[in-house]
């Protein structure tokens, strides 16, 4: 076979591609040039057939001159799905333009999921009210019994359209079904097989049902291990980590006794996986969130909180420096070297941080390997920081002249980089372990304890050595 | 109906439920102390009908003494894709423990993608051709051309065994021909429709298929948008792209001539996307990876290069404040001061920097809109600079009781905040633009410029309006 051949010899020294996909920004431009050129039946041949990720995307890159004529263009064919991908600060401004009428007309047409997380994200509550108000009644009890699930629980994520059968159907029954029900969710890879009572017993993944025969009876098609269920109070972090964990593309979401309430799934968790290790980064800079689109106004608000924070702990490791003033006054060398104290050991730290942190996120770190895991950091610490140590010891010798200095600074950076090890670690299993979220107060704590301490062993010991 | 009133008397104040799945510790010591006792035939109980994830769990976890014992339980009904998951510093363990035989076994065993993978994580070329001789013929031939691929390409990712059918059959030849090939991939979510070329022209979802009667032509049942496929060589930060941005759970992999060659899966996206997304976080702190399982040694060694880099900024900054030593001994309030310009500087940069890198990877930020990006965080920068020293000027002024120093302090920190806002958005900027990750090397060159201008403004104003 001439095509075996031809996959057999593989083709090698490619190189990889970047920027496949995703708008040009030509194509931007180009939109812009329509609108410029007063020419909105040019931008709307332009923006009409693209899906609506694109479209989203559009919506948010174009100059905001353009955006609401841009949704008049969109408006006769607008795709529902475009709010849910909005950055939240565009969604606002397009919700503006796109008016009650139409935003209701397109809740109607989204999924359950989407339908809750759209109204869920008007913020003002009378707004909000009135949305509800404007849908139909159906509607209107679904989202409403949606909104009553907590904020980031299965509840509020799951589908409520979902696909269950009864264990005594045959295939051909199932297959029969299918083609009869046209209010099936468009989009599914598991049927739900359940007991009389409605609870889920078992699942089959579509893969195994076309290739089944038609007089299989489903219960003889039922994957064989148990199947895990989500309760509609689980934080959607934990249902992350089961379908990560158990390589799931959808998960039955049940209530209190067990019942099928909805179905979560994979394209939910992706953005929720995607989000939380990415809000764990951010967390740990100070942000909030990516405000690419935010006022500078909104912008400062969000950030300023923490920079005050960080000015506390700065004035508090300042009044660590002004203990030793009279040190300071005998030997300024002290002060030239003392921010490579503090800053080697909030460096150290940071890395024992982002490893502990992203290790309590995936689990692997837990209360039962912690004492293995902050003793295996402050050897780590130790050990940099007697490499440091002889490295700017020497460095800070010569500089300055004065071997001891260099003795200081290096049993100074050793020390501060134990603390780093111990701090780094400790911090964030604290804050866990108090329900606190570990990335978000950790790193403050530990640039305290980092730039504190250091300046207080580096200047303690010049003191007591030098002075 | 008593069922349908049930559900709209919806749960209120419903609690969010955390650590309802993962391994329990309990379990994990009820394992060791299985084989302290030299039961090994109960932990072979506890542990044989583990789920490939928690048995991979469970080897990681367990204390390093049992876990050559747990592989010898474990290898009667060894699950390959045990392998797939776990840490890599473990599985090197486990792969000396379990043997090349069952290893090649093994092999055999998995999807091609899986396969593929796991060689190439052997790095020692030796053992990895030794384990390619091991393989058969078939395998071998397949995981060959697999590894020829670039690294993080889609032709590394894809799974070879594919569901591709003719446009001219019709819903029910597709199911007879599925019911009648037991050689299919266990699971999957599309067919591929190709021309008699082998090129992918469109696809049908199994959701779609199910529902569709048998007499129906394929081609009438494709997806009307056009078909994306995805080179070999493409990315695979751009294949999660695009998963993310179409909502995908399968997508064809075509080769230069676009011949149909492959497929790649969510679940492999959502590996993807959870790496990248944390190997951000870990990048800007400075880490290669979470190194939870790494000897002491592996894990200094991964992270000293940072710090020494670390220490070479450090010094530079600290030749900034000896320029100023003359300055220092008069006014020693100064080098009490002068860490909280710097720290601020540093942190709001942080900021920045991190909303950057993640704009960057989720290709909100490019090219097009870097310059209203910059100018945006330069503002931002600004303003907060001037709230800071509005709280900072006044303490300093009544902590020293000079005037000046609040004034000047002030002044400092206004203006390394925009030099935050400034680097903090140009750094990753232009490393990305230079084709370098920008989470790589950006916090090095923010906290070289936020120190080194932080107290080059602090003491150079101090030095014009203080002496």
């Amino acid at each position: 076979m001439a095509e075996a051949t031809a996959t057999s010899t593989a083709p090698v020294h490619l190189q990889i591609e970047d920027d496949l996909y995703g708008l040009d920004p030509e194509f931007v431009r180009a939109v812009e040039d329509a609108f410029e050129a007063d020419n909105p039946a040019a931008a709307r041949e332009l923006a009409e057939s693209l899906h609506y990720s694109d479209a989203a995307d559009l919506l948010e890159r174009i100059n905001p001159q353009w955006r609401a004529p841009l949704v008049e263009v969109l408006r006769p064919e607008f795709d529902p799905e475009i709010l849910t991908v909005l950055d939240e600060n565009v969604r606002d401004e397009v919700i503006t333009a796109l008016g009650f009428a139409d935003l209701a007309a397109a809740i109607v047409e989204l999924d359950s999921d989407d339908a809750v997380l759209l109204v869920s994200q008007i913020e003002d509550p009378e707004k909000q009210t009135r949305l509800l108000d404007a849908l139909p009644p159906d509607v209107k009890t679904v989202v409403t019994q949606g909104l009553s699930y907590p904020e980031f629980s299965a509840g509020r994520m799951m589908q409520r359209e979902v696909v269950s059968v009864p264990a005594y159907w045959t295939v051909g029954e199932v297959l029969d079904y299918l083609r009869a029900s046209p209010n099936l969710p468009e989009e599914f890879y598991d049927l739900f097989v359940v007991d009389p009572r409605h609870r889920p017993i078992g699942k089959i993944g579509l893969a195994r049902l076309v290739r089944a025969k038609r007089p299989v009876r489903l219960r003889d098609l039922m994957a064989e291990e148990e199947l895990t269920t989500v309760p509609v109070t689980a934080d959607r972090e934990e249902v992350a980590f089961l379908f990560r964990q158990q390589d799931l593309v959808s998960a039955p979401v049940v209530d209190g006794s067990g019942r099928l309430r909805g179905v979560i799934t994979i394209d939910d968790i992706v953005d929720v996986i995607d989000e939380e290790a990415a809000d764990d980064m951010l967390r740990l800079a100070g942000v909030s969130d990516t405000d690419l689109y935010s006022a500078v106004k909104d912008t400062v608000r969000s950030r300023i909180p923490w920079l005050l924070i960080n000015l506390g702990t700065a004035i508090i490791a300042s009044t660590v420096i002004g203990l030793f003033e009279g040190t300071l006054e005998k030997i300024i060398a002290l002060a030239v070297l003392m921010p490579i104290v503090a800053g080697l050991g909030g460096n150290a730290g940071t890395q024992t941080l982002a490893v502990a942190v992203r290790s309590l996120a995936t689990k692997e770190l837990d209360a039962d390997n912690a004492l293995r895991v902050i003793g295996k950091e402050i050897l780590v610490g130790m050990t940099n920081g007697a490499i440091l140590a002889s490295v700017i010891g020497p460095i800070a010798w010569l500089w300055f002249d004065m071997p001891m200095v260099g003795v200081v600074i290096g049993m100074a950076v050793t020390f501060n980089l134990f603390v780093a090890g111990l701090m780094g670690s400790m911090i964030p299993l604290a804050l866990d372990k108090a329900g606190v979220d570990p990335a978000i107060g950790s790193s403050i704590f530990l640039t305290m304890c980092t730039d504190s301490l250091g300046f207080f062993a580096f200047l303690g010991l010049a003191t007591l050595f030098l002075i």
